[in-house]
């Protein structure tokens, strides 16, 4: 990570806020040394998200953008669909719920009865068939330049973000070519996906052109999520597993992990990929002994 | 890590097993020189637990200990009760389903209707209230010596695993004192806690004399899940969240976050804590800027 370099958020149209003081707390504790210690951690919070009348979810969430946790995490569980007239979303702060309300009548009672448990850090509970809708999606042929996968990376290793600040979080970023748009983190990264799909539903960002980033692993869930929002490549400095891969194959995302310096492999999707950069140019990061990015 | 040093499994009653054939996929891919690569990736199954003729969730698992799985995800839930009686544990391989069955009938068509979603590397499904039964939890007052901590890293830190082999994995390990005792690793590190409660269930073992220690973060989830299995200490290489350590001073649990070489931070319980080793005589781990441990 290039952390002596001077950090430029300026791309962002939204970035991370380590120094939001409600995103972190600081907790006292005793090192190994037995001095006492500060240390700052990053916070969780109940969300609880309806649809109109019905209670759907309590996420635990850092608790920034609500609004468009609730907004993606329905758009992505499939229950609000394409153009879905949204009348209003309310987010009441002290009862720590957010109310999305539309114009269609909805109820997902029977949805909300199947449940499928996911891979590790993928999302928590995911409502109905996980795998549905997912033959529908056609993701476009658009370019991949190894040349932004570096830019990227760069950029976002060195942006200050709650990770940076306090550990133990998950980032996500939208990015179109080689920028940067929006860097959402959350104690789940299920919820940083979410919040990134909210976004594009209320700015009504189109997906065909973007890029989405993670710090974290490409499990099938994030590769289905990625899918389902519509965007043809998924890229990591994490590793991979066989169901993420075979998804992905399937779908035609292009999946890139292990992105370390000018380190990465492309294990789905190769077709869309253009090698623009010259690996030997890009300084590279000391391979750890055995670490292969899963936490 | 000291891989260097030569693997020493024969203190475990389970130990991981990266080379087997089931566990990972070799998938080709392209690297960032254009070459072709072959890299070994976890593989992920779903598993349908039921308990007697209800269905309760899919999990999606490396798919090793199935039965253990079951058993430790439904009495981590709270769905088997202390002194259960279990009359028998079905698993249909080609079904990819475990059926747990009872003496009492169950029946959880309730609770199955309230979720909670948790951290990101927490569990996938809670069931009922998380916090249910938690404030009956008694913790006993044991030991913790600071050269155990030191010495189950260095184990654990060297012991083959599918980590190393193929990453993008979660594991957590069962001590005793300084011996590390089971080792399991899936693709979602509430599997892997699954996995060991359902050992001990199984193999009838207290937990008031063990340790936790878990790859991933110090999440609420995971507090909740350690302090319920009635074991007094988790350990960790990774971060904390501001959730997990306010429920961790609640209940009296020994929580150590940060394990590199010679350095951890204990921010709840330190009564138990008793410094019997000189940090300056730990071999130290090269601070990597930034890297908190969350991924």
């Amino acid at each position: 990570m290039q952390l002596s370099r001077e950090p430029d958020v300026s791309d962002y149209l939204i970035a991370p806020d380590p120094k939001a003081p409600r995103l972190t707390r600081a907790v006292e504790g005793v090192d190994h040394t037995g001095a006492l210690t500060t240390i700052r951690v990053v916070e969780e919070r109940p969300l609880t998200i309806f649809l109109n009348a019905q209670e759907i979810v309590t996420a635990m969430t850092i608790g920034d953008y609500p609004e468009y946790l609730a907004l993606g995490f329905l758009r992505n569980q499939g229950m609000l669909r394409d153009g879905e007239a949204i009348t209003r979303v309310d987010y009441d702060e002290e009862l720590e719920t957010v109310v999305v309300r539309t114009e269609r009548a909805t109820d997902y009672e029977d949805k909300l009865k199947k449940k499928t448990r996911t891979s590790g850090c993928a999302v928590g509970t995911v409502f109905g068939d996980m795998m549905e809708g997912l033959e529908n999606v056609r993701l476009p042929d658009t370019q991949l330049r190894s040349s932004w996968l570096y830019a990227l990376s760069a950029q976002i290793n060195r942006t200050p973000s709650l990770y940076l600040e306090a550990g133990a979080i998950h980032g996500t970023v939208l990015c179109h070519q080689d920028r940067p748009l929006v860097y959402m983190e959350d104690v789940g990264r299920h919820n940083a996906v979410d919040k990134i799909a909210g976004w594009m539903l209320s700015e009504k960002v189109g997906p065909g052109d973007k890029i989405l980033y993670t710090t974290g692993r490409l499990t099938s869930e994030m590769v289905i999520k990625t899918a389902m929002m519509g965007i043809p490549v998924l890229a990591s400095r994490s590793g991979f597993t066989a169901w993420g891969v075979e998804i992905a194959q399937q779908v035609g995302l292009t999946l890139i992990g292990r992105m370390r310096g000018q380190r990465f492999v492309c294990l789905s999707g190769e077709k869309r990929l253009i090698r623009d950069a010259d690996p030997s140019q890009i300084a590279d990061e000391p391979r750890r002994a055995g670490h292969k990015g899963a936490k």
